[in-house]
């Protein structure tokens, strides 16, 4: 069998982002730490790091992370069954990778009962929905949300619905900027907010009118941000319809064009092989999701 | 004179998180990056990039990109006075790393007139306070809100004020977990929310109550979702009192133990040389910030 002490030493400096908080995690000294890891790369006979600032895995540490990802929640199935192996009754924990839309609307609703019930303790980490597929396969969190359906080899995909997403602005941002009504042809010259460089809904929005090439933004990668930035007048956005049923109510938000909403699907990626409890919040999320989500068209 | 050809390249590679979108930015094949950089490595007789993904400047990369920073700060001004040189008469950019919760709750309605009368976009970079000043220091952001008041070489802090955090939970997380009454000994074994590995608040306000030691807790790195989950009865959490007063209002969040909050000071690091654009913002936060956080005791 694989060497777990090794393989542990990896995970822990890739989870705490570097070589310090790694041992402090595992109670090791810094120098017994990094020499796990050069013992590791000794046995294999490449570099599993990269020594930068945070260290990332190598092509062959991703895998050996993956792997152990997937060992850690057999195991939790493991202590269910087997009380006298875990160690000190500790809760249970999932990292999970999730767009902060979700993050910032449904996902505490959905989630909050299903872990008070199973004692479970949730490791959250924000991605962009088109980007989050990258920490499956690194093999760094159990389970990810995220708009592309395809799973990474070993895992699944489900459809969980819709987010829908509206064109928005403040009434004074409107006022200063389309004094005569607005116009799609004059949105590429009006600032937008777009959440980072990984975020195209606006340039789909935009073509979707059949306005192409560059425009005009301020990048603020956060979900609140974002929605105080709109308000403040700063630009206008697509924001999730759930995040703003508020302003939309009072006018303190106003859809660009109207009922020109773009829906964004949500797909649950979690490895097959990920045990029982990763199987039940599955199934607590298959059931829950469309109390918040659309159908997707 | 330094080839700025050559660290521009260095800059887009950085910036843009990679090899193709940074000569994508510059209009470049990838080839002819990779050659630019190769070049400046070749000139310098070291290395200025760590090839990862992303990739991440070396020690003297990070000093070349502190200047390149410095540079495009005093160009601007220059712009505004020789508008000739202006390339198509662009809005004003500045990268401006900040902590969620100011992004979250005052800094859109603080910046939003000054943006609009300079024609200015922003590119907010989200760090959590204690570790925003590294991207100061590495020469990708013009200025930095941070917790920590020592300016990096080169630069100058401003006290805006502080924010105030309140420990706050649901009426039903309360009543599950401390039927008989909050007591700060069970507050260890009641789940907590925490907001990244860096945020160490709820470690503080256990340590003001007596408590020392680890606790159980949800990982959050998210703003909003840190709300989400507080009203969804996941955890126990510091919250920015400015983010939750209809919360507070209404009763749906309800302070742990009285009136004993946290008070986070949060200090603006700017560029000394960071021309005029920069200056003017500073002065308009020092007059504008009072409005939201509280007096440093």
């Amino acid at each position: 069998m694989f060497d777990y002490k090794l393989l542990s030493a990896l995970a822990a400096v890739v989870e705490q982002a570097g070589f310090e908080r790694g041992a402090q995690v595992l109670g090791l000294s810094q120098s017994a730490i990094s020499q796990r890891i050069k013992l590791l790369e000794a046995r294999i006979g490449q570099p599993v790091l990269v020594r930068a600032s945070p260290p990332t895995p190598t092509d062959i540490g991703r895998r050996l992370l993956n792997h152990v990802q997937q060992v850690r929640l057999l195991e939790r199935d493991l202590q269910s069954q087997v009380p006298a192996l875990d160690e000190e009754g500790m809760p249970e924990r999932l990292r999970i990778a999730l767009n902060a839309d979700s993050l910032a609307t449904w996902w505490a609703e959905a989630v909050s009962d299903f872990c008070a019930e199973q004692h479970l303790l949730l490791d959250l980490v924000v991605e962009d929905q088109t980007v989050g597929l990258k920490r499956m396969r690194a093999g760094e969190v159990a389970a990810c949300i995220c708009a592309s359906e395809r799973p990474v080899a070993g895992a699944r995909s489900l459809l969980l619905g819709a987010m829908r997403y509206r064109a928005l602005a403040s009434p004074a941002f409107i006022a200063r900027h389309f004094p005569e009504g607005v116009r799609a042809d004059q949105l590429a010259r009006t600032p937008a907010l777009v959440f980072g460089p990984d975020d195209f809904l606006q340039h789909r929005y935009l073509a979707s009118l059949g306005v192409n090439g560059g425009f005009e933004h301020h990048l603020c990668p956060s979900s609140e941000g974002f929605i105080r930035l709109t308000e403040a007048g700063l630009g206008w956005g697509l924001v999730p319809e759930l995040q703003v049923r508020d302003q939309l109510e009072s006018g303190a938000l106003v859809e660009l064009l109207p009922d020109k909403p773009i829906d964004v699907p949500l797909y649950w990626h979690h490895w097959r092989s990920g045990g029982q409890l990763l199987g039940l919040l599955t199934d607590h999320l298959a059931q829950a999701c469309g109390q918040w989500l659309v159908p997707l068209e």
